[in-house]
């Protein structure tokens, strides 16, 4: 049993219109029109493979396949909308190869134990609506439903209102309620199977985050009137951290990286020595105890560099964006791996560095998550590409997983 | 044969009202009603002093005391225009000291065999009109005069307009053509007197100056699903330029500064790996062969850089900023380090990191400078102070170096 690529790549090509920029990408923002016109068109799609169709009152859309028996679902999805001048994957790639793998199952008249159902999430990204997952961690009781849909859009728009104006403002009881597993395929939007060569990876679980912000202060002072030695050259010492933080992301155990990416000095003129370097630190790490480590490593760095530099180093912001990483389930990543060793892939196990629906998802049903290289390591942005070849080894494993989790 | 500290005190003071600030320092910008009242009281000193005053076509003002022949003067002076927000010190000291050495003159009735002149010059600071050093340029020809006086200010007021306005557009027959020797007083502007417990200092020369833009390019990525080793980071490469180009200054020889005064970053988001980091260096250097070698080193440098982080790294700019090191005259210096001798203060050599009208001068006549020492190094600041001990102390150096050079 296999999935038909070319009947995938219909679909793929079917929905990226809705929302189509000149450069080949897509900006669908959540709850816009272009987003309504995506969710109208799998609607159909979802009711002519047999599925009822149901809406949530965070918009999420459940496509629903009945199994043998009343069990709780094995359910597929990922979301349809997208960052502005975003890709043509990021997202609706995870609903569309779970509608092809119902369609599969169909072809071959199969039916399974546990019913079927594939998901679209609302308003995944964030770039309209706060927060980003708007519509799993809403569905999962995460967050105040009256505080989600009174959030606004850059034009004062109400996501209630938009919801409800593109007709999808369902009922509280149409939110899933259980799963027996939940599957998501989705780009890898880095590029780790890229460098090694792979197609499609084994997701480990999504990393956990933190954002620092560091304000290292020193002495103002003439360009040319202040011998080095006499200097507390607060951009110099801000220079120090960057690269001791890096050191000490390559010298941690497992998946770490650190990002400053955003950097500003004071008074911020060619000839006068900065007397304050304020900069940004986004750390992920694969575990709890590697994001203590490395916050026990940062605060050595910063009293080392007051030391060395003489400037003082102020930390904060830890709690602006924290996020425990998350560990998939052992059991779905056990149907993954077998899938891809029946497809005769490689099984690279790779944590993901960027947030998905199945993160607060695997909080409360097993979960895993299948990736599919990513050209250039490319994601949010107009000239991402995986190609029909990794879809399709990639969506061949999601069958089988499913189709082992749902007996 | 002593200055009176508390004359010259009491003519700063009733010169920093023109212009004062509420936190004690002096906004005087170049050819405003306050430079004009400045110009007004110390016109009306001179002349009571016995000088003649004259005005160039740059607004220079050049006060005259006769000589005992009609050989060239012994010229003083520096300038009465500030920075905003400045202090009460920069240029301002170096005319009223010369003024106080007049005075000091007369009241002991001695007689020059070269005549003694006293001078401001006009809008040193270039914070209104460009260029700065705008009337010793000016007046020594080292710029057109049509472009100096058509030059605008953030309003829109064109500096020639500016100076008929306030009442010093003068002859240019009046230019100081030929002198003996040039002396400015002058506040250091930086920390090395103060660090070393010193009140007075005898300066080599004008460091050389060059300012230099770099773009460092490397590959934007998602700052969670970029491993570190799959990066291109430019502000990382950036940062290891930063400390390296202190490792190169500070491996040189003689007196050699850089400072990296503003930097950016694109696209300069928390959780984006930088694409891009833009920054300038001011390096200054006590000698040509210095700059050259620091050029060359900066090249290595970011050769170094491009093989390690894998980015690009563009240099530009060297020619936005160029001026070459300035130094002072033997025997000017021989006469300030003999008077120094002579009131028993230690000779301290330095080099000026800032620009100064003696720079340009020093290229026509033989010149020389006289630091006093700044309070925490601060110049162009409202804080900025010298204590009366410190000026008394120079001024009596300025009275015997003139005295010696007009003899």
């Amino acid at each position: 049993m296999r999935i038909t690529i070319d009947r995938l790549m219909t679909t793929l090509e079917e929905v990226w219109q809705f929302g189509a920029t000149s450069n080949g990408g897509v900006t669908r923002l959540a709850l816009t029109d272009e987003d309504r016109d995506a969710r109208n068109l799998l609607r159909t799609w979802c009711e002519d493979a047999g599925m009822t169709v149901r809406i949530d009152d965070f918009g999420n859309m459940i496509a629903h396949r009945a199994g043998t028996e009343d069990v709780p679902p094995v359910m597929m999805g990922s979301h349809a909308d997208t960052v502005p001048l975003g890709g043509r994957y990021d997202g609706i790639l995870g609903i569309l190869s779970a509608l092809e793998v119902v369609r599969t199952l169909n072809d071959h008249g199969i039916e399974t134990r546990h019913p079927i159902e594939v998901v679209n999430w609302t308003a995944e990204e964030g770039s309209r609506f706060r927060p980003p997952l708007f519509g799993s961690t809403g569905a999962l009781g995460l967050h105040d439903y009256d505080s989600a849909m009174t959030s606004t859009d850059a034009h004062g728009l109400r996501a209630g209102d938009e919801l409800a104006r593109i007709g999808y403002a369902g009922a509280a009881t149409n939110r899933p309620d259980g799963a027996r597993a939940y599957l998501e395929l989705h780009i890898e939007q880095g590029p780790v199977l890229e460098s090694e060569h792979l197609g499609v990876g084994l997701v480990q679980g999504i990393i956990g985050q933190t954002w620092h912000e560091v304000t290292v202060r020193g002495k103002a002072g003439h360009a040319g009137a202040n011998p080095m030695h006499l200097r507390k050259d607060a951009l110099v010492a801000a220079a120090q951290m960057i690269l001791e933080i890096r050191r000490l992301v390559l010298a941690g155990a497992g998946y770490s990286v650190a990002t400053v990416g955003e950097i500003s000095v004071k008074p911020g003129a060619m000839n006068v020595v900065p007397s304050e370097a304020t900069f940004t630190i986004d750390v992920r790490t694969a575990g709890q105890a590697d994001m203590l480590a490395f916050e026990a490593g940062l605060d050595a760095i910063a009293r080392q560099v007051e030391t060395d530099e003489g400037v003082s180093v102020a930390i904060t912001g830890a709690d602006m964006n924290h996020a425990h990483s998350v560990a998939f389930d052992p059991e779905v990543m056990a149907a993954i791996r077998e899938a891809m060793v029946a497809e005769g892939l490689p099984v690279r196990e790779l944590w993901s560095g960027a947030g998905h629906d199945a993160g607060p998802i695997a909080g409360r049903w097993p979960t895993g998550m299948i990736f599919v290289r990513s050209k250039n390591g490319l994601s949010h942005a107009e000239a991402e590409y995986s190609s029909p070849e990794d879809i399709e080894a990639a969506t061949n494993v999601l069958l089988r997983a499913a189709v082992r989790l749902a007996t």
